[in-house]
């Protein structure tokens, strides 16, 4: 069996690789359009920012290993420029000679991944514009930041690698500018956990601003006689930079595949049923490039993540060798970033993607800690979780701490690929020990906390609900807090009844009137609902993820 | 509703506030023979080490409190002597008065916890020798240690709290000796696991005896006129030491349940159904007390654990106030420990639990890293999975490593709680960023090496069956890493072949011998093994975990 794969990076070089181990005598060949195969992408940023200082660490495999170690055929500087599904052949252009020849195949896999967005803004073509997907665009970006020595940079699109950059940058000295066209950065996560991430980076002295996009780059001398980039914003405004790097998305490079008849969706991407085969037999195909139905909206999706990519390689190995029989269940794009000191993590449907596809769902935020709160250096870790109307089932989670992140975002992630419920989230047995967790993990928490929307036993109101304004003649804004947090500034209009004494003060409350409860996180305000629910008060709610979300995402 | 409730701690507390937050009206009251309730026993072992520093920390709650903000009465130093199901009363001495009284109820919860096990070994009564499970125990042993300024502690028990405790003491400066009377360290882990763990405390200069158990305790001068004690072990080696922690095991505190007749079971805890009723009816029981069906054995089972504890309370209060809806499907027992650098977890059955119940099993061990490699201070993680031979079930696992063990932990019981397989270890949608993990987590590698096994495409060997030795008549040992690494050591009668030269050096193996092939982790070996299966090499297998676990089992 002759096996040709384009691309040999993340997805293509899982395939081979796995491709080799289950079958020795296949003959397996790699196209790389680039000079390069088996890197790790995600390591790029870190590399510039010297946390990686050994540049073939990035390297996880060379063309020789591949050779040597696997008896593959790893063909660098080869771009594919056609494929045939029909007489089985593809084209092929050596970049360094010229010449072009054509290979023919038992099985074709398709890895080309994708290729960062770069608008047709004026002047983005100019020196000291980058963008960042490659090994070359790396070096491109580390020999412009040693030879330069810029003082500034402005990063274009704060989705995770453009903040990862943001963070590179600043740590190598670099005053660091954002821009973004969103009204928050960090897209997959809904505004209020965002809201969070940009009250860090004003602690780093990192310059944002949002719901603004470039108009135009020019370069021009400044008062010293040194050149420098001119940004010229949407809104007018214009910033000065030694360098620029865009990270405004990507696309799936599927290009070459459409050209050839292979179908594409909607979304760009290549199609894939279940098997990961494409509309043309024998062709698979894997990574950034491809778009499967998401499990949870049931509509088409791409994610760019290495994972999948991964998983997904290795699926079509096996289903080239042993005939379609791996079935590939979806992604749900569990996605984490460093942010600085601080993690920032998503898995499965945000709110904002629920809307758009008219899924009803509950929405809560829950604040914890990263451990017991008796045991040193325990780190608050924010919540929020999306779970279905009917069953609750989950459907999604945004996780931003310091400590702990990854972790809880794995045990969801895990709950939603099984296609649990929130019940699920109560019941998982985490480990605990105090350095470790609580007896109660911040997990178990969500899931309680869900299910007492589920069953009634609570109702959450929203910031956003709350920050449009409460009509004094309607509803009755109670801060259970104690007088002193109260003091120390509360939400226009709310009366202090501590949680402790509502019992005992219920006269003051009016029965005709919403109760809008709320408190630091959200734990006491639940047991002052629940007091008021039992004594007759039927039109209560619990600010959701309490005070804390609200004073990070209404100001 | 009038609700009395045995036991003030983790369970005892759990089930009244929840029961107060569902059922505003209730008359709840807690009876607790000692003087605290609602307090952090998991965090003793660091308040004696000085970890936690203010002893008000271990206090979630107090009396006062509970009173105060949950209207829950409690009584203190209240001991409940006896139940009697049939008039629905209790019988309570007050410990401080002397005096006894009756109390009726409509609903009874036990949670009385679990008592320290103390065997009548002579001396075992002498000063100095401490248990710790309780706030006075914790406040002698601190008291002790202030006073005395022991130099030397010997922990008799090496489980999780024996180990928390050799820690503590160590870090405050103590010589800290360990006496266990199995072949190991923490009993739920298996040998070569725990192995890693006496590797551990040696590079700590902890010492410990094996296989060993105390046959007498005594107090004897010292040559500089100092009475310490003076432990006679079976082996008739004799230890001489300051002070002495008991902690050899626990057992539950149902005598006075069984007093009353409520059924207890096999495993000496109080049994209830999945709705954690007793056999009696309206009266309840949670917590280190009560023994249920093991999900993944289906034994009746016992386990001293806070988190299903806690969750078991939820649970109770709620099968109270709506009736008995809720079904508690048991705990799979995942636990967790710091000890000193490492940290060592566990989930679901070991592999002596597998076999004392004759539940048919494989187990593969890998070792990988906390984060990508290429991104600084990845950290070795080893993952032992256990999993069914049919369908490939996971049935437990154990996880030792610096870094990145609880969320390992974590991932692996979310897919046993939802009786998951290693199809779903592999499937497992991480977060990954290098800080956090790579695009293939540890845990999905162990999912691969899983189905590998099951699919027949690989077969691993135990360390322990190449231990006991090889026949090389019949069998043939290949070490299959770099020279470099063979030098510095190997298996006595192991041959090397680097994994890239076994193709080219097929003809060196005899094909008529079982050939056993291992390298580092195991990773190389399988490569090793695929490329021999496919050349026509029958009986292949590969060292499961390879020589560094050997290394650290087999000395
Ligand atoms: C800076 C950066 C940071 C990232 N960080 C993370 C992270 O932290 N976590 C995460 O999960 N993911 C991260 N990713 C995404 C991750 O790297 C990708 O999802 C993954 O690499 C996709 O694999 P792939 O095989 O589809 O594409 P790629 O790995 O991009 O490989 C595609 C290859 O195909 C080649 N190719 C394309 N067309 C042709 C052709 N016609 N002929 C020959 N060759 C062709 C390209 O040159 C390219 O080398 C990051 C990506 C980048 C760029
Ligand atoms: C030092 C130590 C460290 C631990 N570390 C961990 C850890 O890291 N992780 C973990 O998961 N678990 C840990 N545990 C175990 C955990 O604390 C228990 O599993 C949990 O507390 C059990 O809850 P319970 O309600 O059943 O019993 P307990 O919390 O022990 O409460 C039982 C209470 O009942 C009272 N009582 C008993 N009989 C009567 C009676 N007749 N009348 C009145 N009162 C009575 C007792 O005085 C006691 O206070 C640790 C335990 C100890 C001691
Ligand atoms: C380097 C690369 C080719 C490796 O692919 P790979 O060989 O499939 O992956 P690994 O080296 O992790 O090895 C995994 C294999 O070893 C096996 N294995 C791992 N540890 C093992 C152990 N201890 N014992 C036995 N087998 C083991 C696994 O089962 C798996 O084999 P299988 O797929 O046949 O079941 C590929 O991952 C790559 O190119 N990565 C860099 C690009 C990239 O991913 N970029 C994005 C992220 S930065
Ligand atoms: C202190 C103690 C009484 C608390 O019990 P608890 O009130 O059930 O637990 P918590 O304080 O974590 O609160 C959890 C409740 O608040 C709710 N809650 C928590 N955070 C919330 C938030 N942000 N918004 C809304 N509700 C929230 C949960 O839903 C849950 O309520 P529910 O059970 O009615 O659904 C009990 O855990 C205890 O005694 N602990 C110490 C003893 C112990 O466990 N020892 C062993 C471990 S060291």
């Amino acid at each position: 069996m002759k096996v040709l794969i384009i691309g040999g990076v993340a997805g293509g070089a899982t395939t081979a690789a796995r491709l080799r181990r289950i079958q020795e005598d296949a003959e397996i060949v790699i196209f790389e359009r680039g000079g390069y195969i088996s890197y790790a992408n995600c390591g790029l940023p870190y590399y510039i920012g010297d946390v990686i200082q050994d540049r073939d660490r990035l390297f996880v495999q060379t063309p020789e290993s591949f050779r040597e170690n696997l008896n593959i055929d790893v063909r660098i500087r080869s771009e594919v420029t056609s494929i045939d599904p029909e007489s089985k052949h593809i084209s092929v252009k050596n970049l360094e000679t010229g010449e072009e020849y054509r290979e023919s195949y038992d099985k074709l896999v398709l890895s080309p991944g994708a290729e960062p967005v770069k608008p047709p803004i004026p002047g983005i073509q100019s020196e000291g514009i980058f963008t960042l997907r490659s090994v070359p665009e790396t070096d491109a970006i580390k020999t412009f930041v040693e030879e330069h020595n810029p003082r500034k940079a402005v990063i274009v699109g704060a989705g995770f690698i453009g903040l990862e950059m943001a963070e590179n940058l600043h740590e190598k000295g670099l005053y660091v500018t954002i821009v973004e066209m969103a009204q928050q950065v960090m897209n997959v996560v809904d505004y209020e956990m965002a809201a969070q991430v940009h009250q860090h980076l004003k602690t780093k002295d990192v310059e944002f601003y949002l719901q603004d996009g470039v108009s135009n780059f020019s370069r021009q001398k400044g008062a010293d006689g040194q050149e420098r980039i001119i940004i010229t914003l949407q809104s007018g405004r214009t910033i000065e930079t030694d360098m620029v790097i865009l990270s405004i998305g990507v696309r799936p490079e599927s290009r070459l595949a459409r050209d050839c008849g292979i179908e594409t969706g909607e979304t760009g991407g290549i199609k894939v049923n279940s098997h990961l085969e494409t509309s043309e037999k024998d062709i698979y195909a894997v990574g950034d490039a491809i778009e499967f139905i998401n499990p949870i909206t049931k509509q088409p999706t791409i994610t760019y993540l290495a994972g999948p990519a991964n998983k997904q390689g290795r699926i079509c190995a096996d289903n080239i060798v042993f005939g379609n029989q791996k079935e590939y269940r979806g992604s749900i794009s569990t996605a984490i970033a460093k942010v600085f000191d601080i993690t920032v993590a998503s898995t499965g449907a945000s709110e904002k993607t629920l809307n758009k596809h008219r899924i009803p769902y509950h929405s809560i935020i829950t604040h914890g800690s990263s451990h017991a709160g008796y045991y040193p250096n325990a780190m608050p870790v924010t919540i929020k979780t999306l779970f279905s109307k009917d069953e609750g089932r989950v459907l999604g989670a945004q996780i931003i701490g310091y400590e702990g992140v990854d972790k809880r975002i794995d045990m969801i992630a895990a709950v939603i690929r099984q296609e649990g419920s929130v019940q699920d989230l109560m019941e998982l047995e985490h480990a605990y020990a105090p350095p470790y967790s609580s007896a109660k993990d911040p997990v178990n928490i969500a899931g309680f906390v869900a299910e007492n929307i589920l069953t009634g036993r609570s109702r959450h109101i929203h910031w956003n609900e709350v920050a449009a304004g409460c009509n004094p003649d309607e509803m009755q804004l109670v801060d259970v807090r104690t007088p002193e947090e109260y003091q120390l500034g509360s939400i226009d209009g709310a009366v202090n009844i501590p949680v402790y004494e509502v019992r005992s003060r219920l006269g003051e409350l009016d029965r005709n009137k919403t109760i809008i409860v709320f408190c630091g996180v959200g734990l006491r305000a639940y047991q002052a609902e629940r007091i008021l629910r039992q004594n007759g008060f039927e039109d209560v709610f619990n600010l959701s993820g309490g005070y804390k979300t609200y004073e990070y995402a209404a100001q």
